[in-house]
């Protein structure tokens, strides 16, 4: 059996959304900024595309929602651009953001420290998260940007954005959300919130690699990253990937009709499966499960190594992740586990498992009854995280 | 009959390429960066992709050739990562470009103006290309970067690269070429033409929209643009675009096999419309036929305002363009024949024709046909560009 629990990784495409793609990614190749029926021929898709964005993600039409290529792509653009438009020239040089964001968020803002920006970084509880009480205590009139994720990728926790970003403006910040892990998984709903800028990509909502977003709410400048051909009303050059926007804007369609099953039926099987995890001896899971989304555990299985955990499981079909995959080529130890001040022993135990709406429940069956097995035979051999039964509380 | 005469602005897709690409747009659809089978088994055909990449462009595997989202963000990458790493510490702020450099060249430079860099744009002769001698006459010890297209989008005229960019060097300076409008249409060697960096886009190649790459020699330092997960060595985060990088390492391998094709059939092709359009009275094009890629014609059919002829061709089926795609939904004069110093009335008149090889014998006499019917109708009924008959030469 093939087993695929990695979907905050990435995600299998969402068939509706492929095969309305397929066409422009062959018959109708036309450049949307040329003049002639090839170029209008796409037009249509491409409104559709959009209208489906601003719906699912409940923008205004006077807000923008521009096509990138990845959600990192958009965070570097929203904090860069921060920099260049509100922090050079201004009395504020703080980006606040918190310890546990991804990568892309934290590596861009350490980069501008090389600029004269400070960055704070929120340290988070034993769950995983900052609360709006740590931002008002850290935030002052030299924070320019608050960048907080909506869900943490490794655990899955969710952060209160809606305060976070009442905060921020409370003392005259500008807000951004890394929305990547929560939209398709929760309603993210940008105008509700009252975000300012708010990064997302397909592939982590059943749809393409290679193409994501930025919400940019209405009135709010920001120099493109892109410099160029003036596409997308100048904010990003490039050649619109026609065929990836238009399977964006189905995929953010379907995802938001299965919310409802999203929340029922993908947390029932999560559930089970993270009953099943806890129900083998010295086992832990990250954060409370009403305030995650509905797909993912963070686990750690006392003794056991998370690679070779991912090791066993893959050698039965499973596919899981000690954390983000965008980490997991070197063996780190999870930066979520260190964040909340794990051990080094039990930050090197993590296993991520997260679902998507194709598993089933005898595939969950499955992967309990595999990583049962992997957890027994692997603490029969550890030797590097010599395994003390009941160590746990 | 519908012929489709603008693949300087896009290309249809190669069906191999297609084929290649589909099954990890759907059945493989793991993160290759994930340390499960679904993430392995994307390896060989990325291995092999890049493999494609690196003989197709004359690279050295010491060479990065680095994985982008399109040519506006490879030259984007280039310009502002040459600003933090090379000028920003240095004796140098003067970047070289040409006045006909594609917008993402022109606008990403000037935007650097805002930071100190001085802009030195070359002008170009009648036939809108600017010369070796040129750039030694600006180039100084002052000069950080220049950065010459190596074939314009426009015109199809060929600059001279190798010779420029050994120019740079000797003057100590860093040399990028904007090969979009080059790859795929004449033979770009870029370890033979010593080039420092060369953007590109798979889409000006038979390859799909919305992926490029960025080639940095050996050696070379580039703060990347998107800072995040470390993907591609660290030099470029994002999750991987695993389908279309398949895709374009597929359409370079067939277009690096079509390169003699090109020379003889399509650049038979080509003159032959030429000649016909040649054949109307007060028509012209812009530069030598043996300096020009072999599938480009810009042409001025005096007193035929272009985007009349654009539209009255596309009734009749035909796609083409006023110049650049980029530029082409505004009424704007085209840029090259501004910068070639034609008056104000004939820069009006620019018509851009662009073959691939999927056109076919009897679709370009039957465009020749339709642009001399245009052409007659146009000028019989032109009133903005009062039509003098032989008032060229």
């Amino acid at each position: 059996m093939k087993v695929y629990l990695d979907n905050n990784a990435t995600t299998k495409i969402d068939p509706s959304a492929y095969e309305l793609m397929l066409p422009f990614l062959n018959e109708f190749y036309g450049n949307p900024s040329s003049l002639h029926q090839w170029g209008s021929q796409t037009h249509p898709a491409l409104r559709e595309a959009m209208d489906k964005l601003y719906a699912g993600l409940g923008a205004s039409d006077l807000d923008d929602i521009v096509i990138t290529s990845c959600a990192t792509e958009s965070i570097n653009w929203a904090l860069k651009s921060v920099y260049f438009d509100y922090i050079l020239n201004q009395n504020r040089n703080e980006i606040i953001i918190s310890s546990v964001e991804h990568p892309a968020v934290t590596a861009t803002a350490l980069f501008l420290e090389n600029f004269g920006v400070k960055v704070t970084q929120l340290g988070v509880n034993e769950e995983g998260i900052c609360t709006p009480q740590d931002l008002r205590e850290a935030i002052s009139d030299k924070t320019a940007l608050v960048s907080i994720m909506w869900a943490n990728n490794e655990t899955g926790m969710i952060f209160d954005i809606k305060e976070m970003a009442e905060i921020a403006h409370e003392f005259g910040a500008l807000f951004h959300t890394d929305a990547t892990q929560a939209v398709g998984k929760i309603k993210v709903n940008l105008r509700e919130a009252d975000v300012d800028f708010a990064s997302f990509s397909a592939h982590k909502f059943h749809g393409p690699k290679g193409v994501g977003g930025l919400f940019i709410k209405k009135g709010l400048k920001l120099t493109p990253l892109f410099h160029g051909g003036d596409h997308m009303g100048g904010l990003r050059s490039g050649t619109l990937n026609v065929p990836y926007i238009v399977a964006m804007g189905e995929a953010l369609r379907i995802a938001d009709t299965m919310l409802s099953f999203e929340d029922s039926h993908i947390r029932r099987l999560r559930d089970k499966l993270e009953d099943e995890i806890l129900s083998i001896e010295d086992t832990a899971v990250i954060g409370s499960r009403d305030k995650r989304v509905p797909n993912t555990i963070l686990a750690s299985i006392k003794g056991v190594e998370g690679e070779a955990m991912l090791w066993d499981l893959n050698q039965n079909g499973i596919a899981a992740s000690t954390g983000s995959a965008c980490a997991s080529e070197d063996l780190e130890s999870n930066p979520i586990m260190e964040a909340i001040g794990a051990g080094d022993d039990l930050a090197h135990t993590a296993l991520r498992l997260s679902l998507s709406r194709f598993n089933t429940e005898s595939e969950i069956d499955y992967a309990a009854k595999q990583i049962r097995n992997a957890a027994q035979r692997l603490r029969a051999i550890s030797s590097t995280y010599a395994y003390n039964p009941n160590s746990y509380k």
